[in-house]
């Protein structure tokens, strides 16, 4: 029997309803123990897939074409707009309306907030946003809630703190949301030019979600999961600024060690230098754990979508 | 048993008799059947297909990539030439004669007119030509006709208009030669510095094919087929004559109802904006079509070449 | 059962024992079978080789490709590091642990000598070095012995004489090391200054292996093969130096036929004009036949490291 979400689109997790989150986890569970054991099964192996990244992200292009074939079907990529019809001045929706022509699903990455949705308005078959600019990033969220249930062995009341680069992190924005039908309480660590914006505060409000704000990494760190994201330089005015600040938003081993030893510390990864190397090897450093979940998390949905 | 075209290079239409032309067509329909019920065969699963783009063209690479993969052959590519062999210093024989070691057959796009031809008498396995620069490009003039073939339901005793840049347009050369034995009557619709080059002129006279050309869009509209290609700024010594000829080439909704709504409109794609959009939602407005055609004719080719 | 180099990486043929060899070049010879009957076996059908060049290196890349494909194997690549991770600043082996997460194995090159070790130490995954920098490329030296072998039968005994520039090239240093074992004879054409390393000369001394050196391609080609390398103007100082000498290291068929006919002539490819053409037709040039031959030794040694 085809999934609820067969020949949908997705293209930001507010489409998703809890049992459909749950479906998608559940189902990445049993693609993870089917990659453990055998590998690669041929469910999909009718199946094309084009993979459009008009941007460059070698890990989320990777991490999709390896869960496309370990389901046995095909892949198509462009790695680059460059050169691409899009770069000769086609339109996004003329561009979609070719390569449907050519796939049974896209998966697209682009700069444009709502490009996603626009390919997904125009595409007959389904449409698989893998980033649009600063919108949405839906199966960031998914494998990041994947990876929490996995470690923590349910969603359901855990605080999250989150750090860096509130203001401007799609992956943080993507995951509150998707976290807010869990009970969650957060805590959101950042220096206060770069804190979670008043619409999100606001719409936690309304939900009677708890959080705080902080910019204390010490605080931060005694949550159930802490979040870090990368504080990049170019957010500031002032340079100065920036080197005064940047020290405070370094997880170290020594601050977990001595606030919360089995605190889960996660990372959409790539990482520069916002976790000190020797988390590495503490229990609790989930990070790359959480990238290898990201192909588990994506072959769920292209079964959910494209398997009858 | 295997086909006539069996072993076989394909460089250019001219290569090609009716017969040979009529069992592309009708091989490539059923594939479209196929691909329409099944998704992917196994035919050439014991193959592998390299495809040379030592230019970018990503819409043909893609096409090419979902043909060979449909048939279940393996793929492997060159997106650009900037940091092959090539662009060491590679003569283009040396390139093909390391290719045919790893591969079955050789797709390829590059920019020299005849290397298309060089590349098929070096290698000892068959190869395509996707584009040898001012030369060829022979799948596109046979998923032309494959298209019109299809919505014409037949090739034969049709009027041809073909609008655009016909001086430099690579596209309707080919589709003049591809239609020559099948009773064509063409309109040749340019401004007169971008009209039909003398010797195509002459050779269809030789043929006693006939040919009229205009500057009218509302005279070529009224053909059974308007092929519409783009015209480029820079094809142009002075611009003003550009921008006051620009407007009478792109063909909109009004110009097609008020002459003859029932005209198939093709184009080779990407447009920029010589189709207007209102166009695309009328029943003859056949260019995606046209584009999704192109990997059941690729598929053809190559089951013609490659299977046994 | 599976082999002795089951699950290990491949950085140096410094790895690998006589035994290791001769068990590679003797899969090499069944897979080179295998191609030529069949196309395409499903011995790796449960695998997924990922292929990290992150310099680029086209006909490697593609060899590899082609290698795993042959095999069943499923690939996915980077092409060029320029919008991939490293390049955001993530450190080698950030990226490596999270590619083994996707991957059954990681195929790598990229410009620093070492690189390939550090990944190696890092996964828990087999890594495959296909070229670090000014370290090694292991499987183009196992290809030249594999070649050497078919041609002449033996490896034992030969007398081989390489040419071009040997103070700096990767290739002609790890096959003096590969041969090593057969009782060779070498013979060092260069112009002084760029004649083999002291090292190299010093530890053949130790071994008791027979070496001179000349300036003389004329004495070089009555080798039994002669190992021909590019020499780069960049590599002289004086501009006048090179063109003086450049001359004398071109390998022309009257050389060949003057001096020793039946030489078999081998290069890594690509060449530029260090082979004169007209050496192509002889029957001792090997040096396509010694690139086709990469794709069955790279079969080969996925083959070893992960069929159980």
């Amino acid at each position: 029997m085809a999934s609820r979400l067969f020949g949908h689109d997705l293209v930001s997790t507010r489409d998703l309803c809890s049992e459909d989150i749950i479906s998608i986890l559940d189902t990445a569970a049993t693609m993870e123990a089917m990659v453990k054991s055998k590998g690669i099964t041929q469910e999909l192996s009718d199946k094309l897939i084009a993979c459009l990244f008009l941007e460059p992200s070698t890990r989320t292009r990777l991490s999709f074409e390896a869960a496309a074939l370990r389901l046995g079907a095909k892949t198509i990529s462009v790695a680059e707009a460059s050169g691409s019809s899009v770069a000769k001045g086609e339109t996004l929706s003329d561009t979609i309306r070719v390569m449907q022509g050519y796939a049974d699903c896209i998966v697209m990455r682009q700069p444009q907030k709502g490009g996603a949705a626009e390919a997904a308005a125009t595409a007959d078959i389904p449409v698989i946003n893998a980033g649009d600019g600063a919108g949405e990033h839906p199966t960031q969220a998914l494998l990041d809630l994947y990876t929490i249930r996995n470690e923590k062995e349910s969603l359901v009341n855990l605080t999250i703190a989150m750090t860096g680069d509130l203001k401007n992190g799609r992956t943080v924005h993507s995951l509150t949301w998707a976290l807010a039908p869990f009970a969650p309480s957060f805590i959101f660590c950042a220096p206060a030019a770069l804190q979670m914006p008043d619409e999100i505060c606001t719409a936690l409000d309304h939900a009677k979600i708890m959080y705080k704000k902080t910019a204390s990494l010490e605080e931060a760190v005694k949550a159930d999961v802490i979040y870090m994201t990368r504080i990049q330089r170019e957010r500031f005015l002032n340079p100065e600024e920036y080197d005064a600040l940047k020290g405070c938003f370094v997880l170290t081993r020594s601050v977990i060690e001595a606030h919360n030893p089995g605190v889960l510390v996660m990372h959409p990864l790539p990482r520069i230098d916002e976790i000190a190397p020797d988390v590495d090897t503490l229990p609790g450093a989930a990070y790359f754990r959480q990238a290898h979940n990201g192909m588990y998390v994506r072959m769920a949905i292209l079964s959910l979508l494209l398997k009858k």
